[in-house]
């Protein structure tokens, strides 16, 4: 159970950098705060300083000054948590930042649990459980798709639509219950075919908005791409000059790089990962390998399939080894085919191979040549013509989180049971149960319905700080 | 040169983190901000918003909101750098970061060159020149110890005195530029019995500061404590028993692991650091491997030797190794005696050979088992005896900085010139010239003479944001 009592405090910044943020939430913030901070105005009155104040002053452990820093004060409950509440900004010394902690927790703060302030802000109220995921989300956006899906729901939008039809459903449920209550009186208070179509219409909504997690999970995530060849044909190379482009642009600005390099390619705002395709590249016969184990996995986990191969091998060896590649590829897998070392022949042999490959196949084909590096631009641009990029551009409401996507296909199956019920006469008594659990689940996904499981399990994956 | 009128930006914080602050600096930063900030409470004038004041709103990049933030505003001159000033604490998505500082560089700002913040400071009064560089070692500082030695820079305590030996030696040059100037008149405005008193009393002070280098660059750095000894003695056991320990602790408080794990111990307060000995290591035969160069190289780093012996060797070849070690080692250094394996033998034993090995040694000498991690807070506490901690323990001034070290040694030369001149019967145009050379030193160090080459050497050790 949380401690609703205590305050708690933990640094809020990552390691390194020139400024940290220690955080600390909860009744007793400003009195532990009046315990080891010295305002440089020493008229200024802690304890009673209004919210959204900024102080500087120097953090004291005894006679020893351990740093000059910047206090924001907040009040409840205007604050992220709904709680009073102190950021304090030092400079960012491993000493100071463990030195300022200690003071804090020996004069009665805890240490936060990882995700325990936006923890607060749900149990106060701040926020609806959708929103508090999509904090996490926000932190994690690496691209501006990513960063759209996980900002349209922290502001509440899709919140906004399952609570509508949460309170819709219950009003349902309320007057089937009132007709149990009648027993043997055999009255009608809902109108059974009202019924029926709000609940066709909402398992509609619920339907399409599972349907969208495949493509919100792909841009949360990055959507994944495998590069598929035999050996020599360039992946490597490819691989390397589409990534060196990439950094180049990414170390642009400076302090945003990032901790691990992956391999990434952004294009038109989504991030496409690219999967180690070390199993594929170790194989030595490609149509024969594409049927070990291994090879077959990582296909399988892409969304898009780059298929490389080298021009000077012909359209009828290459459209072979397509229609090898083809059979381990699932309908909903996206294949590109990338004809390199264009720069080893004319563009009049180029013309001609390409018709006798497009002959064979209705995939995107793109030529380039990866050791002169062109038609890279090309290949980036047919990343972006995969569906999920139409989704995305739609502009319709994406989830990307695979508790919403649970809660959207259980209420689903529920109201598909309500419907068949309907349609079969089945009692009332058994109508109201489903009627129930499809309001459940809708509740569970903005945390009206909730339990300290799911908290536990949500928050857990959140960082210290937030 | 500095480009005064450019309004500068960057990341603050480091990366990782719920949250990240982004700063701008210039007089521009007000009239940037308001382009892409949107206060949540529209009545806000932001350009003629007071100092001191923390806002909440949104970001924009036309009309995508890029994230709710939390906007700190500083008025010239009462800011970090002295000039208008706005720091923006938003969600640390690296994808966020790269769009504000787009944003801001989109609407006039230029990027932040490392340390441009507070070399801004300096140029602009805030602080002088060392206090300055002591921001950099404040943001390093892992101990106790090197914080002190940094926050007292900080404090201007040291600076302060530079500028008064500074201010004295001033007055003398002019009183003798003035006798100079009335040529053949033989007129002595200063007196010169007491210049020298001052002179002697200056140099004193700086030889004094000067020769506290080696003890503040070992704190500042960590203390660099060697351990050799023969393969198999337990260097390795004793290392790990010791960094086990030590992660142990730091890893109590969350947030503040280190980028790097270092081989490192603390005891009070100050930071050993372990050089890797894998040279030592390496050699079969300890005494005549002593004599390679590299490993030879290693001691010779070190301000602490930790010499590990096996206590089942018996203490004729024990004290024969001791012996060739300490051919190898200056009077500066201190060895600490460790004997290992104590679980091996009898109390009785251990006391016999503890007095032979004293015989031969005025050395700290420690028995230990490794294995079963007994004696380590007393060798632990053998560290602590060193010089390096009683100069700490003194409470004296220590400097730290290479540059201040080399300013002061330049000014006791200059002084001791001064002194041979006025012994000697040295013209006052010579001595003149030798006095302007030590208070050009003295106002090196804290920023009162300068040049841009200075300036751009001190200030490029920084992290971007500071």
């Amino acid at each position: 159970m949380i401690r609703q009592e205590d305050t708690i405090c933990a640094p809020a910044t990552g390691s390194g950098g020139a400024v940290s943020v220690i955080r600390m939430s909860g009744s007793r913030s400003l009195e532990i705060l009046t315990r080891i901070f010295y305002p440089a105005d020493r008229s200024v009155d802690l304890l009673n300083k209004a919210g959204y104040s900024l102080i500087y002053g120097d953090i004291k452990g005894g006679e020893d000054i351990i740093d000059d820093v910047l206090v924001s004060i907040f009040r409840a409950p205007r604050s992220y948590t709904g709680e009073d509440s102190v950021e304090i900004s030092c400079h960012a010394s491993p000493y100071i930042i463990k030195k300022i902690l200690e003071l804090l927790v020996i004069n009665g703060a805890s240490t936060a649990a990882a995700g325990e302030f936006t923890r607060r802000a749900f149990i106060n109220g701040r926020m609806d459980l959708s929103q508090a995921e999509a904090v996490a989300d926000i932190i994690a956006s690496t691209s501006k798709a990513s960063h759209r899906i996980a900002i349209n729901q922290m502001r509440g939008g899709f919140s906004e639509e399952i609570r509508n039809l949460r309170a819709e459903l219950l009003n349902f449920a309320s007057l089937i219950e009132l007709e149990l209550d009648f027993g043997e009186e055999d009255v009608e208070f809902a109108d059974r075919n009202n019924l029926k179509d709000i609940v066709i219409r909402i398992k509609l909504i619920a339907d399409k908005l599972a349907s969208s997690f495949i493509a919100g999970n792909a841009i949360k995530k990055g959507i994944p791409v495998a590069i598929a060849g035999k050996p020599n044909s360039g992946k490597s190379t490819l691989l390397n000059a589409l990534l060196m482009e990439e950094r180049a642009i990414v170390s642009d600005i400076p302090g945003t790089t990032r901790d691990s390099i992956e391999e990434t390619v952004h294009h038109d705002g989504i991030e496409y990962r690219f999967i180690d395709t070390a199993g594929l590249r170790e194989t030595t016969d490609f149509i024969e390998n594409l049927g070990i184990q291994k090879t077959y996995e990582k296909i399988k986990q892409a969304s898009i399939v780059l298929f490389i191969d080298d021009v000077m091998d012909g359209p009828e060896i290459i459209n072979r080894r397509i229609d090898a590649l083809k059979e381990f590829l699932n309908p909903d897998q996206k294949l590109i085919i990338v004809i390199n070392k264009t720069d080893k022949v004319s563009p009049g042999e180029i013309s001609g191979i390409h018709e006798k490959i497009l002959a064979g196949n209705k995939d995107v084909v793109v030529f380039i040549s990866a050791k002169n590096k062109t038609g890279l631009d090309e290949l980036r641009k047919s990343l972006g013509d995969s569906a999920i990029t139409e989704k995305l551009n739609s502009n319709e409401v994406i989830i990307s989180n695979i508790r919403h996507y649970e809660a959207l296909r259980n209420v689903s199956e529920s109201l598909g049971r309500v419907l068949e019920g309907l349609e079969n006469s089945i009692p009332e008594d058994i109508i109201a149960i489903d009627i129930r659990q499809a309001i459940h689940y809708l509740g569970e996904i903005t945390g009206e319905i909730t339990s300290d499981e799911i908290l536990g399990n949500i928050f857990k994956n959140f960082c210290i700080g937030k």
